[in-house]
């Protein structure tokens, strides 16, 4: 019953009678209504994370032959909005990124905050934030909504309406991971979030393999995505990212954007 | 249902079951009591954005033929109140302003806070606030309402009810931005908020396009504006602003006023 | 609805469905049994300005035919209250001064609060507060109602529940601003304020013209008061004050109140 | 309709739509269960000013025909109470003091707060703190209910349930203040508080005038309390206090009581 | 009507709409649900007083004639429990100790902020705390509940839910005060609370003289309590204390109980 | 009536109408749920405390004819839980122990407060804490709740829901106390709490008397477990422990305990 | 019934009338829907823990004969979901590791909190911390929910949701520990949390003796976890670890899962 439920969810952070936290799960809502982004991780991997072990040297050499392809609906209400202002994929630092769907504002702070725990890290260790940590630095911000700000850092009152999908490359070969508001985490070899995203995963799993090239797995992200876009796709409307060991993080230019939605078919 | 909505809107930054945050959408609707503003881009734009890559010392000369227009209407309730008075275009920095529409206090808290950024800015890197940069401490600040008063600035207990258009110039030439109070923000080439903002953003869709000039953004922004104001227009009751490369920002005077108005056609 | 209503009008600080602040507008109607309070600026001013810029020593000599006039009501509920003690127009420095309705508290910790500015400003400065100035400090105390009391002084935890006529001069001339407890502030050429001020604003509208002399403000204000106060007005239930660039702000004495009563007409 | 009121008057500190502040206005009721207190100035103090001005070095031997009276009901509910441990009246410093009706234990607060800010004032200064500035302090403090405790004293969470009569002597020579919850103060010639306030106060509006004596004011306000004390009036239920510029505030001894009350008719 | 009430007695420390403190109210029926205790006062008192002005260093061999005698109640569940340690009379100093009524564990807490402020102000100023400051110290923490707990102690989130009767001797002699929830305080010549007050307070007014011996005090407290009490009193439920200017408090003990209990009718 | 009963019991530290503290007494019900605890102290420690007062050197050799005794029920819901891991008599020094009842957190958090007062107190004064300090100690902290965690504890934000029977010995002899979530304590010379504390009080009640020697003691608190425990009492899951001038406080091996339980009767 | 129920667990940490805490009930809800997890500890523990009393140094190797086994079912809605990064099992320190039910984010809180605790004490003391200690410092946490974060950690404003398996060795030998999100923990043979624990505890009492060795304890918890997963039970969705004195805490590697899997019966 609607009026019962609602007793329970106005506390911000407290167990329904079913042990349901209703505040996580409705900012689990508002990224339904977000954007859909996808992420796929072209293999290879398997591959790299064995030699990396033997040869650690050669590892950029070897390496190339696998990454991870972001890709995101940016969604233009208006021919007058610059749809390069629409920031879907962001940097975090120059091995990892990532694609958001939810509130851009809230995104924004959890970003800042990764960014910075990836440049504190480098500046202290010498060494790359390894991306299982910096998405659990993430998750860690985001299990902190409703307590008091005493740390350094600015905390919301309430959960993060925004999931992440944090692709990025460290000496285990690239990997992509998919943040929630909840805080929790996991690693996949594909994944969709965002207001498309039941339909995109189940194309997902069907279209996926073990042996996907780079250019299947661009073509892969496109095709999901013009399935659940309500806009006809083009190279205005949507946005790639690719992780690899050799380039790191990178975000595709107009020019590589018009040749892979070129490379559509175009029915 | 009504009643049934106002369970989740009463914690201040809660979410609701469909994952809406009421407080952040009913301070737009204060915006949509507003006086109405808009901002125009005329190109040449992009055209200096290459230039500058390639010379950035003659940067200046070359730019002086693009530049971004504010206007505002002045809502005047008596003949008795000074027009003068009714600031609805602010500077925030010499390259920097912006129109607002919504609540007057609020909008002030926003743009002290945006000047003290761009005026600490310059002082320690000894360079300009980017216009990007400008519209984010502006958002940053937005979404933090609600929180604990930590930090150096004092931080509103609920959302501004306060939308802005901020048009600034620096090395990637005059850009616009609309900042909206869940702290999202967005380039537009043209775009209008307030209580009139649907009809004028529908107008500016029909009449924008790439190559306007000067004389002719004015205009537009005028005849826009004309449209959706309930008094007649005149010299007395709309403000324009216009940001340069050249000239950075500046509040068109009486004079300029009462020739840019007189250039309207009569009907 | 009226019990729809007080769903969001419990929250201190909060934005209604419709983007309302209740809080601030039911401080308003606190502002309402007020007795009435007006301002008149006597003209000149405009002249002023344009002097003051080419020959800004001449200023005091020139400016003497310019002003502004507070008057308000004094509701005197008995005999024995003495009739002194009841201070609805109150000094801010020698410069400016300013006429209040609402609740007598409020306004006390409002006008402390810009005496403790202006001298604070004249002692790091060593030049006199500006008239707006003056009046943003005061709407910027107004606006941070509900928040933590971090700063240097207390701080409401509720809306101020007082308006406020602020007449000062500068080197702009003389003006006379109305300030909000929503914290907006407007200049005007006359206002009227407190339970009489509809009647009253009506009165100054037809009026007022740009050629008021001194007499003939004062004259104005008590014939305004007259008409909306509910006692019959005279010597000890009206007070008057003035500002003007050669004597600064002052409150008339019994002996100048007793000649402005005796000028009006009798009926 | 009593619940509709109900919804506005559980915020200690807010506005009803009616821009009303229930919990002031139900601490007065507090006040108005409390015992009858009644001040009285009796003339001189006009000429006194005019006299401080001219030769203020004579002020203290001019002055001794005027002063305050202050006169409290004492409620005995049981005749093994000690009536002298019944403070109603109080000293503030030697030059002022109070008669109280309400919480005692908030009128404790209140006066311990007076008694410092006086004693700090005479050490800062070398001068005694003037009566106006003292009931400012007192009121200064009752408007900070419900505010963070951050500053010196101790701040309550709701409205002071009591109301003051204040009598002191400066340079102005003896004044007579009433002081309310809500911050508000006023000069009074004659002031009756407490639950026999209205018919009082009516009292003393027909039988105050400006040549009253000493003995003619003790005298008023014992037949005053007289005729609004449920209890027949004798020397012990009642209690007197004074203030002139000559001996300051002083509580009249047992011996002065019985020769007051000796006075009255015995009807 | 009991819904309508609570809508104001929720908050802790707010008025309704009557002007009553409802929380304050309901912690005097804890009180009436606690064991009775009764204070008296034998005469000798106000000679002392005298005497101590003349001769203050022949006081104490004078002053032997008169003191204040507590009695308390103590009831007693089981057999099984060791009535010694029900410890409903305490000593807060040598001069001064006190019976209670009400909650135990918050009458502790007074207690022991009494001993403390006493301690500390021997040490201070090298004499005896006097016994109407020591019971002013006690209500003003009472009055502080609610409060935040800036200050050096712990400070109550509700009313104490305690009354105390407050015997000592002081230069003015032995006194005997009456501290409520509240924070009010009188002096009386004799007081009981508890759930027996009404009916003993009849009693003692009855029987109260001011010529009371040490013993017929002594008697008129037993004999008192046994009227109130539903076990019949013997000399372990029931417990004495007195306060003279030769010995200070005293609680006497079991040989001293046992013989006032034999002097007692055995009716 | 149940709904208007709730009214008040939300707060957590608030007065109900009849001055009952519902929060207090819910947790009082907590405890009615735990497994029961009984705790004896069998005679000699009367003599004892006049021997110590003549001849304080010879104190442990004489005190060994007396001491407490406490014994609980252990409840094992399942054969693979490990009994020795289910501590309800817990150490607090070497001098005193404690049996529990209720929730087994909150009293982990008691007993280790218990002994840092015991440390800090052996340590600061050279001498071991007297068994009625320790009780107010714990007491203490469990009044402390609902306040703001100022103190260098964390203290908790709702009653314990936790007795405690504490058995100690010190100069006084061996003394039992009974300890509740009020904070109130009293001593006793046998108690029983938790679920089956009625009927084992009244079966303690009958059976106990002033000359009890160890083995009556250690058998009237098993057979009065016995009587209550719904699981057939066995040497598993029950645990003595004792405390007596000579030893301190001893929890009883696994050999001990079969001897005891081997002494009871075996119908 | 419902309604009523619900008025006493809004309050995130208060008792109901029947001295329930219904957050904490709530969240042990939150438990019985995560993934299953069992704890099994096959035996020699008794025989070494008398062994290390006579013979510490000669520990290790005897202690090879016994351990704990712990088992988890890892979810997997995706065959795009690396099953590597549910980390059901987690390790604690090199000699203590735990399984988890419930909400990943919240174990990983206390995971990171015991963690901490376990290298703190290793760092101060020069030893490892034990089984006990570890569990009790996990439980502490769990308690102060609801607390204001004074303390060096975050503390969550609501219960964990999550239990926890702990399986350590110490000198007194392998220990399996259950602790609950109320702080409670007890010591088992063997037992089972989450969604399937009701049917796999049932299970475990029938199946386990004291002589099961270490392949029997591995098939007991794969055939306990294969009877309450809904998937059929492979290499991929469950994960052992084992705890040993001479091992100390180690999670199985993929092959030794294959070769534990293989052994299971196929029905």
């Amino acid at each position: 019953m609607f009026i019962a439920r609602s007793e329970y969810d106005r506390g911000i952070n407290t167990f329904s009678p079913e042990g349901r936290l209703f505040q996580v799960e409705y900012s689990l809502e508002a990224i339904k209504h977000g954007s859909t982004a996808i992420g796929v991780r072209y293999p290879g991997a398997q591959l790299l994370l064995t030699l990396s072990i033997l040869t650690r040297l050669s590892l950029k050499q070897v390496a190339t032959s696998e990454g991870v392809i972001l890709g995101v609906e940016k969604r233009v209400q208006s021919t007058l909005l610059e749809t390069s202002s629409v920031e879907k994929i962001l940097e975090i630092d120059s091995h990892i990124g990532c694609a958001m769907s939810g509130l851009q504002a809230d995104a924004r702070s959890m970003i800042e905050h990764a960014r910075v725990e990836s440049q504190s890290h480098a500046f202290h260790y010498n060494e790359q934030l390894r991306v299982e940590s910096c998405t659990q630095a993430i998750c860690d911000l985001a299990l902190r909504f409703g307590e008091g700000a005493d740390g350094e850092e600015s905390i919301m009152s309430r959960p993060f309406g925004v999931a992440l999908l944090i692709a990025g490359v460290d000496e285990d070969g690239p990997q992509l991971y998919h943040a929630e508001p909840s805080g929790t985490f996991y690693r996949y070899d594909a994944k969709a979030i965002g207001s498309g995203s039941e339909g995109a995963q189940a194309e997902l799993q069907n279209e996926y393999h073990k042996s996907l090239t780079l250019a299947e797995a661009e073509t892969l992200v496109l095709k999901t995505l013009k399935q659940v876009m309500e806009e006809k796709l083009d190279a205005k409307n949507v946005q790639l990212a690719s992780t690899t060991p050799g380039k790191g993080f990178r975000i595709y230019s107009d020019e590589e954007m018009a040749e892979v939605v070129g490379r559509l078919p175009s029915n």
